[in-house]
């Protein structure tokens, strides 16, 4: 790259500097990265231990190479993960878009990081890889193409708006990864409830629809830790319910199906609702309808699905005359990380539920 | 209809009692409602002297009756509307999907109706024909099926969560249609203003992206009215720059297209910004980064434009490590047909704008 030449352009806390894309456009949607080493004022270098790449990036890339006889081709495979990264200095599939995360050890910190990074912290980031500077300085040698873990060598650049959480000593690093990947929901939650407090509502009852997974059992754990005055777990089927239950982390478990509004409202009446606050965790469409009618007047709902529709959430709510907020659950709260690992930690059943799942993988 | 030997059953705010579907789902997705003129006690009955059909559906109805040599076959037009009436106790085009509103009096009040309704009350609907019991008496013989109003006598029922505006003496009947469609985005960009003075953070700049159309000059005004520090208003062409600024009802008014991220974020911060609270009210995709990019850390953006993604949102705010909140614009708060009107009234340059828009059509 001719530009390596040049001193690095005026650092941005979004890293639009490392952007070669003319007009310059945002990191992630940007086709080339500049990925040299030198950190600016506010930027950090970390030395990359592992990649971890996006579920639909890996799953494209496998089918990619497969050979006729339906054995992956690992040469080829490790050639285009490398080619993709040499490329456009970041690791994102050019099909799927989608990246993934790393983890490394920090090896330089700039004057003005505002991340709270120490060399020889062992961290993994938490922004996506579509968006970080990469170069690989194997060559993928210890990769055997057979999962979405990629060990390797190289550097990486972290932003002053990127984000890292140091992984903790006393977790396993899967079960770390696992909760720091989901740990937006029970920031977020923990802040929503506590602001009804503020609003002098009072402690508020919280309904988390699809309470029994990752997000929706740390986000009934905040909801209790941020004081709500009854914590209500919404579940599908009957052997999460009994989970659920055992666990001890809701002070009602009922059962339904999220997509039928009315069943999904009766059953949160029927738990000690309506809701204040409603927490929707479940990966399926069509629960917009269901979380409005469930949510009383004034309350608000905190949508975190990605399977969510931002037109059926405001046209259900105004075809119902609900007076309620309702949130997009945005992945970045500060502390998000730190606030997971403590829940984890603190509530030995959020714990436990969690390396139940992990154990049924 | 059997049914209307029956006795109605219990009455439930969002009408579940009229609908003949079973199992029983929401009067918008119900194939079928009791249109039955009788009221539960909190309903209320309107002689309906217009329906308004939904643009989509109106287009889709026309499409289906036209005649070879391209001339609409009127008389199958209007028989499809009643025959769809009649069959489903609403006007719901069961292609589209979609309804429109009406207008009509109040005939008669059920003694424990929320609504605030008088009998003689001259009205619009807020919520849509697609869940409002309707029953036509007429055949359409004065409607010419060139346009989506419909002249017709019938009535109609309002649930106790329906919404219904009372239409004022002093604007026209076409102005105050046209405020009441976007009448949500000025009373919740009413209240976040308002909130962020609550929560001790002082006067916060606001930033109305799409700021010279309808939703977008009302929030404008809205936030002023509600005590922003400073708004600021971003448009995409030069004609809309020079009507806002003579509108005086911005502080600064910056050109940008809302879809490249570092020119909205530019624009806004040369406004003044960066924005503690952002009002998205342009229908165009791809706007959510920029949004995210203007807002300050701790700020709210709130998305009225029903083209908004929702993992663009999310995701988008999550790559950019903003910690800001990210509103679904729900068309109902309490009171904002009246607040959106008042607007109209109080202040000349909303009206004005608003008249220049209805007369360049």
């Amino acid at each position: 790259m001719s530009l390596t030449q040049e001193t690095l352009p005026a650092a941005d806390p979004v890293g639009l500097h490392r952007v070669l894309d003319r007009p310059r456009v945002l990191p992630q949607a940007a086709a080339r990265l500049d990925a040299r080493p030198e950190v600016a004022d506010d930027e950090v270098r970390l030395r990359v231990e592992r990649l971890n790449l996006d579920a639909a990036s890996y799953r494209q890339l496998v089918g990619e190479h497969q050979q006729p006889d339906g054995a992956l081709d690992v040469p080829a495979l490790r050639a285009r993960v490398l080619g993709i990264v040499a490329e456009r200095g970041k690791m994102q599939n050019p099909v799927t878009g989608s990246g993934g995360m790393l983890l490394g050890t920090v090896e330089e910190v700039g004057p003005a990081s505002p991340l709270g990074l120490r060399v020889g912290d062992r961290v993994a980031t938490l922004v996506s890889l579509s968006l970080t500077p990469l170069v690989l300085a194997d060559g993928l040698e210890r990769w055997d193409g057979r999962g979405e873990q990629v060990p390797t060598d190289g550097h990486a650049i972290l932003f002053g708006r990127s984000v890292a959480a140091v992984l903790p000593d006393d977790l396993p690093d899967h079960l770390a990864l696992s909760v720091m990947d989901v740990c937006g929901a029970p920031a977020l939650t923990r802040r929503v409830v506590a602001a009804h407090h503020e609003r002098d509502r009072g402690a508020p009852v919280v309904a988390v629809v699809g309470a029994a997974g990752k997000s929706g059992s740390l986000s009934l754990a905040a909801a209790r830790d941020a004081g709500a005055a009854r914590v209500v777990g919404v579940v599908p089927v009957e052997h999460e319910r009994a989970a659920l239950e055992a666990s001890g982390l809701a002070d009602a478990v009922v059962l339904a199906d999220a997509r039928d509004p009315v069943a999904l409202r009766d059953a949160v009446v029927a738990g000690g609702g309506p809701a204040d606050v409603t927490v929707v965790c479940v990966d399926v469409p069509g629960c917009e309808g269901g979380a409005v009618l469930a949510t009383a007047d004034g309350g608000t709902v905190v949508f975190f699905s990605m399977a969510t529709s931002f037109t059926a959430a405001a046209l259900g709510a105004e075809g119902l005359a609900a007076d309620v907020t309702m949130l997009v659950g945005n992945g970045y709260v500060p502390g998000h990380a730190a606030y997971a690992l403590d829940l984890v930690r603190t509530v030995p059943a959020v714990r436990s539920l969690l390396e139940q799942r992990e154990a049924r993988r």
